[in-house]
């Protein structure tokens, strides 16, 4: 049944020659208007199985109407799958279908495809065009913008990767209809982020909505949604290449990497990570006397309430603090921390190691 | 025994903020004035089982009296092991010595290592800085210059990759003295290629020197490598990304990525297959009337002069133009072809099917 699409917001992240829209509505991936986003005849979609049953035929649908040939590349799901295998078989596709330089790639998922993928287009004869079709509240809220791309090694997340935008974020919210609830709160996570790094009314807002976004209320996930975005575009057209402000955005993400790879891949998704990442930077920034105890508090009950682990799982300290020494902002061996000083701002820093060890325990236990 | 260098040439590649300089002279390896050129505390030295014994200990006694702390990775030798599996081996030794955004990967070695370790610098948690030691004639005079890295597919030559430009070039010459005699040809035919595609007089220079540049002799190949550096850092500053003009410097390649994966990676040297691919881009260019049979003739003596085949493998016309249908170059499934038109000027085109399969059969002839 084809419905009638309507956009919520039309967005740009502004990076001059590399700027690309962020279109954001329902049901526009039943509308072949929205194939003019997507450059090129040749269009290659990567997905995965679980995504492929529920919006592949359609999407192909909608570019053929709008005279676009298409292959698609069906991966297997889950962050585990993030990895150089799946990479390899996006290549193997490419060139047994012959793509040259002007196939555009698709990226028709969550987090996991959309980083793969514009990894693949990215290095696929040193680099084609890309256009994300984000389906989760994850990518449609953070992974789908902002050009960083990646895949996984076993010894650390995100370590192979480039900086590559994609010419267009298609982001048809109808998707996360389908979204199984523990996708949506992984999602939240980072929504929430958004708001505790740079944004103390957008917290203020989350507090006062969690539950109906959590019911999946329209208006209040597009708003969500857009304003996720907005955040992200602001801060990455400020500071494209990590150079600095950017880093902001890792908030809860140095703690969440190193359960991630701790836990395995795909044990945690990288949202609940996050969530609970944001809790043990809240307490780090707390111990460090940048943070109240009440608004410590806040951040916990919000995570919770978006339906997010708050206890980390206990690798042992010393497999934390070397899990933590890979992660890429570090320098000269020094694990850097983003953290808040107060809620709605953050500040990146070093930390003595025994606040870190102090948050560790802390949080390890289940009743903090 | 410690040598006083010499510096035979300081050119710069101008790309804005991206540009860098090539240092071409005797004896660079032996002199810590020369580690002023490599950015940062923490070096990871790319090299090959060959090249290690010869020059390994040397860079690392030059830079560790700089100051630098180093680490090496030591990988196999052969364009067969410019591969995915290779690759990995950089990152995960990268991964395993804690090396963070600040290392900077070195590469020691051939147009296969200096393409692969510029891959990994350039994906390494999405980029570190790359400095080149090219150690044979093609890795001086063509692949070190310009920010083409990448890896082979079973597919396809060059099929993952990206564009990286290094922070500096430091071509020691001293270390062409222990180069085998099959590769001191395979790099010639790049030098052979810069004067056939945009300098005539450099071209009626190499037949006048080619005698004195297979001997080995000094001057002549300082020269040699010089005015190539210049050729190809004038045609990169033009356009880095290839999108135009760039894809001269692929004369004789579409052929030559032909041979190389019809007969398998490591066969042929890729220098060889480049010399023989520009005698049938010669031949193609003299049946579309664009060049002279005189000078084709010359391309072929030169190229024979220089050591390398002049006659192409019989991989059956099929199986020819398949693997040359997915050059990167092409679009819309279209083959393109860089042609002389004369000598010392260059043309990128299509080419009709017939004439295509005629230069396929004249060239795998011995007896043309």
């Amino acid at each position: 049944m084809i419905q009638p699409s309507s956009v919520f917001s039309n967005l740009t992240v502004s990076l001059g020659e590399r700027s690309y829209p962020i279109v954001i509505g329902r049901h526009l991936l039943d509308d072949s208007d929205f194939a003019r986003y997507v450059p090129g005849k040749r269009i290659a979609i990567v997905t995965n199985t679980v995504v492929a049953p529920l919006y592949l035929q359609r999407l192909l649908d909608m570019l053929g109407a709008a005279g676009k040939s298409c292959i698609s590349i069906v991966l297997p799901d889950g962050e585990e799958e993030k990895n150089a295998a799946n990479l390899m078989r996006i290549f193997d596709a490419l060139l047994e279908h012959k793509c040259d330089r002007k196939t555009t790639l698709l990226a028709l998922g969550g987090g996991v495809i959309g980083d793969m993928t514009g990894f693949a287009a990215a290095t696929y004869m040193r680099g084609v065009p890309f256009v994300q079709v984000p389906t989760t509240l994850l990518a449609q809220v953070d992974s789908s913008v902002g050009g960083k791309t990646a895949i996984n090694h076993p010894l650390g997340k995100n370590m192979i990767g480039a900086f590559y935008q994609p010419q267009a974020v298609l982001a048809d919210t109808a998707t996360l209809a389908s979204l199984p609830d523990r996708e949506l709160s992984a999602g939240m996570a980072e929504v929430i982020k958004h708001g505790a790094i740079i944004d103390a009314p957008f917290f203020d807002w989350l507090e006062a909505n969690i539950v109906k976004l959590m019911a999946r209320d329209d208006a209040a996930l597009a708003y969500a949604i857009q304003r996720s975005c907005e955040i992200k575009a602001d801060v990455v057209r400020q500071d494209e290449r990590e150079g600095g402000l950017r880093a902001i955005l890792n908030f809860g993400h140095t703690f969440a990497h190193a359960i991630e790879a701790g836990m395995g891949y795909g044990t945690w998704l990288h949202g609940e990570a996050v969530g609970c990442g944001m809790v043990m930077a809240a307490d780090l920034s707390e111990r460090l006397g940048f943070l109240s105890a009440s608004d410590k508090a806040r951040i916990i009950a919000l995570v919770q309430a978006a339906g997010l682990p708050v206890t980390a799982p206990d690798l042992g300290a010393e497999r934390w603090l070397d899990l933590m020494e890979v992660d890429k902002k570090n320098e000269d061996g020094k694990i850097k921390f983003i953290l808040l000083k107060p809620l709605g701002q953050s500040i990146i820093t070093g930390a003595p190691a025994e606040f870190v060890r102090a948050t560790l325990a802390a949080c390890t236990q289940a009743d903090k």
